[in-house]
């Protein structure tokens, strides 16, 4: 190529971070972007938060603008103009203006793509209703935002309980409208383990939203003027305003009838480079596949921050670059008013599914030195292959500190790292940001004991089978007589103190099945070891104590 | 060892984690720890705070009390004891009663030292005044605060500008004292770099905090009732109150009167299980050496996060398990005043020492997504092997989110990764809690662009040598007119704004060596990519701009 043409299609985060990188990779590249829209380059992941007005100046929104990629990049941006064909053997693609609907052909030497994705939208009576949107784009936001502001609308359905969802709701909650969330799955979040969802669903209860769990949207209408949503399982819901917000799928239909090869999970195949089956052609961001770090498996991960990643290496690598994208682990993280929730690698239901055999391990630590004033609690659970000791997943839960503790993790993740391992970080510590211990280094301590022998885990949700399939259990409850007479016991348990422990042990079953228990897993730890140490063959611990226990206690007399 | 004896010297955090250890481990143990002092496992960290009221309560400091060390642990604590001598041969240690003065004699199966460090206190006069004070332990503490509240002291001088002496030095501020700090060093804080340093003392010059630095203490006299501080430089400062706050020294005398190896930092030299030259012999805490992970080498970690994994280890290995301590990479954190300052890994100056050829960046991003509110801008310096690509150090500054980004760092250098590496990580993305970039993955791409050749760092310190040198350069400002109006030039420099560089080429020279800047080296960056596309073969880019220049700008015309 003496002088190399670049097309680009789509101008948002994938699209626009590849025309930057390609024009810093070659002054003479003639670089042309086309976006279907009339918006490029905008902050997508900050759409709902004007919603609310927690972000109040819709300009803030748009990071580049069209000028300026002009000016500073000399990027031919054209709006309003959709990729509708690619003629791979001419190196051509076949462009549609939106707004008159004249098509015209544009030549490439390389083809970048960063299409996006689009929001599902199921084919239900009431769908089109005026009443009913989605939330993806700017434009999307606007119109939101305009209904918002003409309409005042006092109640809200939102259908769909992922990520983007629970984020309008906290924002539209703010707005001062009542939110029920509907959605087909048993839990929100379902990146989320079932347990740590409900702990947000419970959260987001206690403000006053409403949620339809195990029930899809069956129908929306326009009942003389008032909307209303009817679910699968018959309930009838006011809603002034409905949001449909049931997942995304990555737009290839261009890619796909162009005959590049598209992967399992629906997203366009590409190698490291970004390059697609086409050598001449990369794909990037929500359309593409990745490949998931701990399963090695392709994975769709429709972040705004991998699209930056992967349209920085396409634009490089059109122009004869080598720059590889080394896949994920999956790490998402939200807001949901006082808390926030963040994930990484796997999931314990995906880490099953996966294949492995995974130790969970819940631990309750405070975010910051517990005797510095507002250290805050946190809920961390970690994954790890039993097998292997390899540490698969995280997920946290807390007001403060949460952010912090899913990165390192992340990072451990992105080495496959041990569970055991995370013991051994120097971690920042003075008593405003961090314990002695900190949160990632205790968990590595509990992973530890584990893998030396120290304790067996149970989680709650095993502990409840057993209990309620009625099998032989001593259930030993040992926290102080003042937490159990404020907080109640599992049911089924009885209660001795772990610093009287030693003075009843005579009165146990050295051979019985054996479950302690206390408020975080600590002090059951250390009773754990005791009876262990004094011949009890058959104790577990269960991980995360009462804070994970997520089902209720029972109030009753106590010795 | 049927029943085996464990004697530990020193009860705060190392000997106490130690001893809670050993018990999870054996319940058949015999466990005596030995403390010098009244105090055991209390919040060293916390200490500072108590002095302002930020900690309220000083029962919050006390983590484990003696009673719970009894009663749960089961470990037979004794205050007030001071080891005085190991006679490794009848396995025998010598226990002074330093109330009484008498002493006794204990024998040991396995001993874990714990005696932690000493603060250094110079041999000059008026050193022993009733005003002059160290801050190390509780008592310490205790004596500081009494002072405060009988004394009620207008001012004080601080003698050592360390971590212990910018922390007391904040909440004795936070307490209404005038406070002037004396450091024989050019710069606060050793281990970050001068440039770094410099910024936290503008900050708490702010506030009104003097400096007097490159000046040692002289003299310290109570001239009628008035203390007064002289340095070396001939100064002489009003204190009503005097910090000694000169650094540390391990306490050895013990180890080393028994014959255990002494390593050339003046630590206890131990192996990977904590276990010195005597294999029945642990020791941890601030009396060893560590390896650090980054040099290979020995050096001294001071923290109490270091000692607890020290002590958990020691504890489990004293009673024969195996649990190694990998080495640190030297991860230090504080808050002064508004500002949080962390650094792990090695300095600029530390990584040359240690024989490095190190490439040292500079970036300024948000901590959060910028539309987001409250985002605030951190500071950000890396330092990277140029030979192999390794990340050596950190070091970042900031209101907000600098924790986090030094912890993701300190993983990132256990983990020997490379600089351009930190791009690949999947780190946790939406709006208030970071940008679709965050600044680690920016530092990582700022690297790869380095390593990829694209562009040449200089650092402000060699700019400034250059300029000083009168060496022939030319200087292009590439900010807008508003700013270079607004906030003045790099004496030298000339001006054109980067979306119009294209259009001055030709009246620049391409083979004169050019250097060029913006606010935070991201302009400048796509100008060296514009000037290096157009054959400018010697074009450096000031890293971190001016917002890293850290020299005075100087206002002038603007074409």
């Amino acid at each position: 190529m003496g002088k190399p043409k670049i097309v680009i299609v789509g101008g948002v985060a994938g699209g626009a971070s590849a025309a930057a990188k390609a024009r810093r990779c070659s002054e003479d590249a003639e670089i042309i972007m086309f976006e279907k829209g009339p918006d490029i380059a905008y902050a997508n992941c900050g759409l709902p938060y004007y919603l609310s007005g927690v972000i109040e100046d819709r300009d803030n929104l748009l990071i580049v603008t069209e000028k300026l990629f002009h000016r500073r990049f000399r990027v031919d941006v054209r709006i309003h103009r959709e990729v509708i064909r690619i003629d791979r053997a001419r190196k051509v693609v076949m462009i549609k203006n939106v707004e008159t609907g004249t098509t015209e052909e544009e030549s490439y030497d390389r083809l970048i793509l960063s299409p996006g994705s689009s929001p599902v939208i199921p084919p239900l009576p009431g769908i089109n209703l005026p009443f009913v949107f989605t939330f993806k784009t700017l434009e999307d936001m606007d119109l939101v935002h305009q209904y918002l502001q003409q309409r005042d609308p006092q109640e809200a359905v939102i259908v769909g309980g992922g990520l983007i969802g629970m984020e309008v709701m906290e924002n539209l909650w703010l707005k001062g409208v009542k939110v029920s969330i509907v959605e087909k799955l048993d839990q929100i979040l379902p990146f989320l383990d079932w347990d740590m969802a409900e702990l947000i669903r419970h959260h987001a209860e206690a403000k006053g939203v409403r949620f339809h769990l195990s029930q899809g949207l069956k129908a929306i209408e326009d009942r003389n003027g008032s909307g209303i949503v009817q679910t699968e399982a018959g309930q009838t819901l006011k809603a002034d305003l409905v949001i449909l917000s049931l997942g995304i799928r990555p737009n290839t239909a261009l890619a796909r009838e162009a005959g590049l090869e598209i992967g399992e999970t629906g997203g366009i195949k590409v190698n490291e480079l970004m390059q697609t089956s086409d050598p001449d052609i990369f794909a990037v961001g929500d359309c593409v596949e990745s490949i998931h770090r701990v399963t090695g498996s392709p994975f769709l991960t429709p972040m705004g921050s991998a699209a930056n990643k992967q349209g920085r290496a396409a634009g490089a690598n059109a122009l004869g670059r080598k720059i590889a994208i080394k896949g994920f682990v999956g790490t998402v993280i939200l807001k949901v008013f006082d808390l926030t929730i963040a994930k990484t690698g796997l999931s314990e239901i995906e880490s099953r599914r996966a294949g492995f055999d995974p130790l969970v391990t819940f631990i309750h630590p405070d975010h910051i030195a517990g005797y510095y004033p507002g250290s805050k609690p946190l809920n961390m659970k970690t994954i790890t292959d039993c097998t292997s000791g390899r540490l698969l997943g995280g997920q946290v839960i807390g007001e403060e500190g949460v952010d912090k503790r899913i990165d390192v993790l992340a990072t451990a993740i992105y080495h496959r790292m041990d569970l055991q391992e995370l013991l051994q970080l120097d971690l920042a510590y003075a008593p405003p940001y961090s314990a002695a211990r900190d949160p990632v280094v205790i968990a590595g301590a509990v992973g530890q004991n584990f893998f030396e022998g120290d304790w067996i885990p149970i989680t709650p949700a095993v502990l409840k089978e057993k209990i309620e399939a009625r099998e032989d259990l001593a259930l030993i409850d040992v926290r102080s007589r003042m937490e159990v007479l404020q907080e109640g016991m599992i049911p089924g348990a009885i209660h001795i103190p772990l610093d009287r422990l030693r003075d009843h042990l005579d009165q146990l079953d050295k051979v019985r099945d054996t479950v302690v228990y206390c408020r975080t897993g600590l002090r059951s730890y250390l009773a754990t070891r005791i009876l262990m140490q004094k011949g009890f063959t058959r104790v577990k611990n269960l991980t995360g104590g009462t804070m994970s226990w997520g089902y209720p206690l029972k109030k009753g007399s106590v010795k």
